[in-house]
């Protein structure tokens, strides 16, 4: 029983097959290069279901996914996701975790086109695959960063650990609007496409997102690209309430964090400054945190040149 | 960290990015499309831990979905699998899981290319991908039959479910060599890709495969299609030892069992007459079973314009 029926997408996707047979069928435009990611969300290990809805875990779940497309500049074409539903789940529970999948696919310019279903005894379980499609020449990847580099970042960091503290711990002394941002930032993530796209069309060749943390993810960009990384504190682009409500902690939240699902980037200074100079408004803006160079591992410096500090101990994302 | 460099297999198929970056990039063939599957297990439901072990556990999860590309008549390019893994999980019961979707993979021409692990506090969940190409002409779909099509299968009906029994009664009358063969088709499922991209080459353009029992799977191709299905009890390829080890429930073994992975394809008599006529020794044979016809829902009769014999319950793949 075919749910969709073949029909084109506006930049030339077309699915063939939908939902109802053995497999989806989709034929890429013609000479891309397909991308090919799967996320999965435990109850109690990656969420807790007292924090969130349904809908917004569905949601979530398809964007952390999204974001590994957009970490690669690609652009979105298809979603699929199987859940492993506790017999206690309501009907209309799973109804709107599929919405949250479906609308978080569609605002990324892709659907959601199948998956599967079981039953399980322990927690649920919602898996998400995205496949999107690049152009051979303008994937972001890992290891293409160079010595000398710039290191950059969409948007801004910390506010999903933040939220996730203020989840765990209550509102505190955070002012209303800065606590509904931050838990904004851990519940319902975006996932930086636009801003993936348009970095690879400019001449960047190295990026990654923010899921784990600007310091993991800065060292793992650094090692895949077999070099140094230096983080500058004064630069990251952390919200003013974030620094005074954590005013012990803040560091430790914008650089091991994670979860922002912003995307860290690494480019030549010449690059980096058209990209910052050409950037439209209507996307996350860009700062530089940092520089690779020559060498191994991370550091952490009160800013360009500035003293060095020593590393934070890096929280877990997980709960468990 | 790439554990893969770019490099072309025999036909084309070229990953690009492998695992350590944020996703896989992969450039399938030119002028293909691209068919996507995804199939979650959870331990208790759909397969007991004491019954099998990690590496055919693995194996078999990877077969399952490379079972829908094979119905789909496509060559399978790419596999990623999530894991939910309990916390008494042993790594080399890990290493042994991924040796199996890396060799079921390989056996089947393509490579696990990513995916990702969780901790659970609940069953193990391994949940896999499989992605291939096909040609746009040769796509088998479910709701491409016609009334008046000759049903056929490949292969044998029924072991899997008799190996289902065997596994958790014991094995009882069945003679030792049958035996193993039932619990080998439970155990570790072959997914018929040469079969199904044969069929595809043949002019056949409707086929599904039996993850549900070909009761159940005619009923869905004939849905699908738009019209009704008769099978033919006496024509049903099923072992001399499993008609009479289960005198009284072979029937619902053979039509209603399910997992046995084998392809059920719809065509016309003349399509199917060549397609026999053709078929190489070396893959799994063909067996005519029943006939699409006008109408809907599906009948039994003994045979081919014999007598209609009451629709036997079929028994849920499930555990649970």
């Amino acid at each position: 029983l075919s749910l969709f029926a073949a029909r084109a997408d506006g930049d030339g996707h077309v699915v063939l097959v939908g939902p109802g047979d053995d497999a989806a069928v989709w034929r890429p435009p013609a000479s891309t290069a397909v991308v090919v990611t799967q996320d999965v969300l435990v109850e109690d290990v990656d969420f807790l279901r007292s924090w969130t809805t349904p809908y917004l875990l569905g949601r979530r779940a398809a964007t952390i996914s999204l974001s590994d497309l957009a970490a690669m500049g690609a652009r979105p074409a298809l979603c699929t996701a199987s859940l492993c539903l506790p017999a206690r789940t309501c009907v209309d529970d799973v109804a709107a975790l599929h919405l949250g999948l479906v609308e978080a696919a569609s605002a990324s310019g892709c659907r959601l086109v199948g998956g599967d279903v079981s039953a399980t005894a322990g927690p649920l379980v919602v898996d998400t695959v995205a496949i999107g499609t690049v152009e051979e020449g303008l994937i972001l990847r890992r290891d293409a960063g160079r010595a000398g580099d710039v290191l950059a970042v969409t948007g801004t960091l910390g506010r999903a650990a933040a939220g996730l503290r203020l989840l765990r711990d209550g509102d505190g002394a955070a002012p209303p609007p800065a606590a509904q941002a931050w838990r904004r930032a851990q519940l319902e993530p975006q996932a930086r496409i636009a801003e993936g796209m348009r970095l690879a069309a400019s001449g960047v060749l190295c990026a990654g997102d923010l899921s784990d943390g600007v310091l993991v993810d800065a060292a793992r960009t650094a090692t895949s690209s077999g070099c140094a990384a230096e983080l500058w504190l004064d630069h990251l682009p952390v919200d003013a309430e974030l620094r005074s409500v954590f005013a012990d902690g803040w560091a430790e939240l914008a650089l091991g964090g994670g979860e922002d699902f912003e995307l860290l980037f690494a480019a030549a200074d010449q690059v980096v400054a058209e990209v910052v100079a050409t950037w439209p408004a209507s996307l996350a803006p860009i700062t530089v945190v940092g520089r690779l160079c020559e060498g191994t591992g991370v550091r952490l410096f009160e800013h360009d040149g500035g003293a060095e500090l020593p590393l934070p101990k890096v929280s877990s994302r997980h709960f468990a």
